[in-house]
C-alpha cells in the first residue's frame, strides 16, 4: 500500500509500505477514507534528523473497517469509524476514567507494528476500545467534521473542559491553528460569554469569530497581554486555553489569566521548564490540560456533528490526494493552509 | 510597645516600636494574645541582608479588639478575633469569591503602616473584612487551635480543597512541617482514604499519623518517589499536597502524582522555573494551589475547632514569651521545635 513517511527534516514522501495485517485477535484493519496533517506533525517535519528507514506519519483518520480479529465484538467490517490519535484498550482503569491517553496497554500511531494514519490502510490495535463507530447513513459532506473528532475538535474540547469553561465565563484562546479555533468553538458550546482569540492570521481569526470569538487580539507577547488586560479591566480572563505549545505562548497565557484562574494547555509543550514559581503561586493560578483523551469525547461530540449543529470541519481549507502529502506539509509549514485533508 | 523585628540573617530582636493607632475609619487595634513563628518566616530569617531599620515580623495572631474606627460595624472592642495572614477589604470581587489574598485593597502584615503579628498590638486594616470574630465563651485551652486558623490550618485546608480531595481518594502529603501535618488533617476531614505522608522527623510524622496519615515515607528524592510508587501499585496518588516550597519537593510531587492527577502547592515556591513541559503534559497533571485565602475558610473550620472535633493546635510544641522571639526562631530553624507559639 501507499503511505507517507518522514525521512528527515522537510522530507516527507509517499512510498510503498507493507500491507498491514491482523496481528492480535483484538485488531482491525481500516481502509482510510480521510486523514490529515496535524500542527504537531510539523515539529518532527522541521527538526527530524535523517532517518533512512523513514517514520510512518499521521495520527488522524476516519475509514471503513475491512477486517477484524476474532475477539473484536463491537466493530464490524463495513463500519465507518473514527480513530482517535491514541489507541487504547478501552477496559483498563485509565480508559474507564476517560484518560485513554494513559491507557495501560495503549500507544500512538506510527510505530513498527502500527502504521500511521497518512496511508491507505492501518492496523488498529484494540479495535473495540480504540475506534468509534459512526451510525450508518451519515452524509458524505460530514466527513471533514467527523475527521476533526480524531484529534483537533476533541483536543480543543479537552482544553475547554479541563479549563473549567462554563456558562457566562470569560476565556482567552491563544493560537489560531485548528486546535485554537476549535477551542473557541468548544468554549462557545460550553457557554462562555466572552472569548478573546489571540491570533495573527486574519483568515483564521475570521473563522474563529464565526466559531464564537467575541474579540480578536493580534498582538503577541507583552503587547498582546496588555491588550487582553485592557479588554478585561486589567484582570485578564478566568480561563486561558493555550493551543500553541511554545514557551512564549505559555508565558502569554500566564500573563492574561486572572488571579485564581486556570491556564489549560493543549499545545504540545516545546519546552521542559517554565515559569511556575512565586508569581503564579501568589495569584493562585492553576495549570492544567495535557494530551487530550479524545476517545473520551467522541460519544459526546458526535451527535452535534451528525445533526449539523456545529461544523468543526471548517478548519480544513484544502483537500489533497494522499500522493500529494509532501505538498500538504509544505502548505501547512508555510501557513498557506490552515489544515489539509488527505483523501485516498 | 514591644515587637519583633528582623535586622538581618539570623538577627531577630524584640525592640520598642511605635504604638499602632487608628489611621483609617475601617481600622481596628488588636491586642495580641497569641502569635507564632511560621516556616515562611524562616526564609527571610536565613537570607535577609542587613536592614538597619528592621522589618516587622509575624503574620499569624489572635487577640482582643481594643479600639475600632468609626466605620467598623461587625467587630467590637472586647471581641476575640482571628487575623488571617493577609488583610482584605471583604467587599471586592476577589474577596466575595473567596480569594482574599488577591483583594483589590488588601495586603500583608509587616509593612510601614501595618505592624507584624509578633508584637503586643497590631493595627488591622479593614477590620470587618479581615478579622473573624470568635463567639464569646471559647475555652482558653482552644487558643492554639484558634491560632492555626490564622494560617497553617487554613493553608493545609486550601491545599486539600484545591487538590480536589474527596471521599475515598488517595493523597500524598509532602512535608512534615505544620502545614504538611494540617494538610494531612484536612485531607482526612475531606474523606481521603489513604494518606501517605513524606517526612523524616519521627516526632512530626507520628503526629501526622494521629492526624490521619496511613503511611509514612521517610526517603526523599528518587528513593521517596520509588517508595510511594511501590505503595500505590506503581501509579502514585491522585492528589499530592506539596507543603515545602523547595524545587526538589515540587519535583518529588510530580514524581508521585498519578496520571490525570493534581499537585496542589501551598509551600511558598523558592524557585521561579520548574519542570512544566512535555512530561507533565503527557500525563495530564494539573498544578494548582497557591497562597491560601485562609480568611475564606475560617467560617467553615471554626465550628469543628470550637467543638473540639479536631485539634490542629497540636502542631505547637513550644510556647515562649514574646520577649524570647529570637529563641523561637532559633528553635524552629534548628528544627528543635515544630512550631513555637508566642504569648505576651
Amino acid at each position: 500500500m501507499r503511505a507517507a513517511f518522514l525521512f528527515g527534516a522537510g522530507d516527507v514522501r509517499v512510498v510503498d509500505a507493507p500491507e498491514p495485517a491482523i496481528l492480535q485477535p483484538t485488531d482491525a484493519i481500516v481502509r482510510v477514507t480521510a486523514s490529515c496533517v496535524c500542527g504537531s506533525d510539523l515539529h518532527p517535519y522541521r527538526r527530524a534528523t535523517p532517518m533512512p528507514e523513514g517514520a510512518a506519519m499521521g495520527h488522524e483518520f476516519v475509514g471503513v473497517v475491512e477486517e477484524v480479529g476474532p475477539e473484536v465484538a463491537d466493530v464490524r467490517p463495513g463500519d465507518l469509524v473514527i480513530a482517535p490519535f491514541a489507541w487504547s484498550d478501552g477496559t483498563c482503569d485509565f480508559c474507564r476514567e476517560g484518560l485513554q491517553t494513559s491507557c495501560r496497554n495503549g500507544g500512538f500511531w506510527g510505530s513498527a507494528d502500527v502504521p500511521g494514519g497518512q496511508g491507505e490502510r492501518v492496523r488498529v490495535p484494540f479495535a473495540d476500545g480504540t475506534l468509534a463507530v459512526v451510525p450508518p447513513g451519515a452524509d458524505e459532506a460530514l466527513l471533514p467534521d467527523l475527521l476533526t473528532l480524531s484529534d483537533v475538535y476533541g483536543t480543543g474540547w479537552h482544553a475547554a473542559v479541563r479549563g473549567g469553561v462554563r456558562t457566562g465565563i470569560d476565556v482567552t484562546v491563544i493560537g489560531d491553528g485548528a486546535v485554537g479555533l476549535l477551542a473557541v468553538l468548544s468554549a462557545k458550546q460550553l457557554g462562555a460569554e466572552r472569548i478573546i482569540l489571540m491570533g495573527r492570521h486574519a483568515a483564521r481569526t475570521d473563522l474563529g469569530v464565526e466559531f464564537g470569538a467575541t474579540d480578536v487580539v493580534v498582538e503577541r507577547g507583552a503587547d498582546g497581554v496588555d491588550h487582553v488586560k485592557e479588554l478585561t479591566g486589567g484582570d485578564g480572563t478566568r480561563v486561558v486555553l493555550e493551543a500553541v505549545g511554545h514557551l512564549d505562548a505559555f508565558e502569554q497565557a500566564l500573563g492574561v489569566v486572572r488571579a485564581g484562574g486556570t491556564v489549560s494547555r493543549v499545545g504540545v509543550p516545546q519546552y521542559r521548564e517554565g515559569p511556575i514559581g512565586r508569581a503564579q503561586f501568589g495569584r493562585n493560578v492553576t495549570i492544567t490540560g495535557g494530551v487530550a483523551p479524545v476517545r473520551a469525547y467522541i460519544g459526546e461530540l458526535l451527535p452535534g456533528v451528525l445533526a449539523g449543529d456545529v461544523h468543526p470541519g471548517r478548519v480544513f481549507d484544502r483537500v489533497l490526494p494522499l500522493e500529494e502529502t509532501p505538498e500538504a506539509y509544505r502548505l501547512m509549514e508555510s501557513r498557506e493552509a490552515l489544515k489539509v485533508m488527505l483523501r485516498p
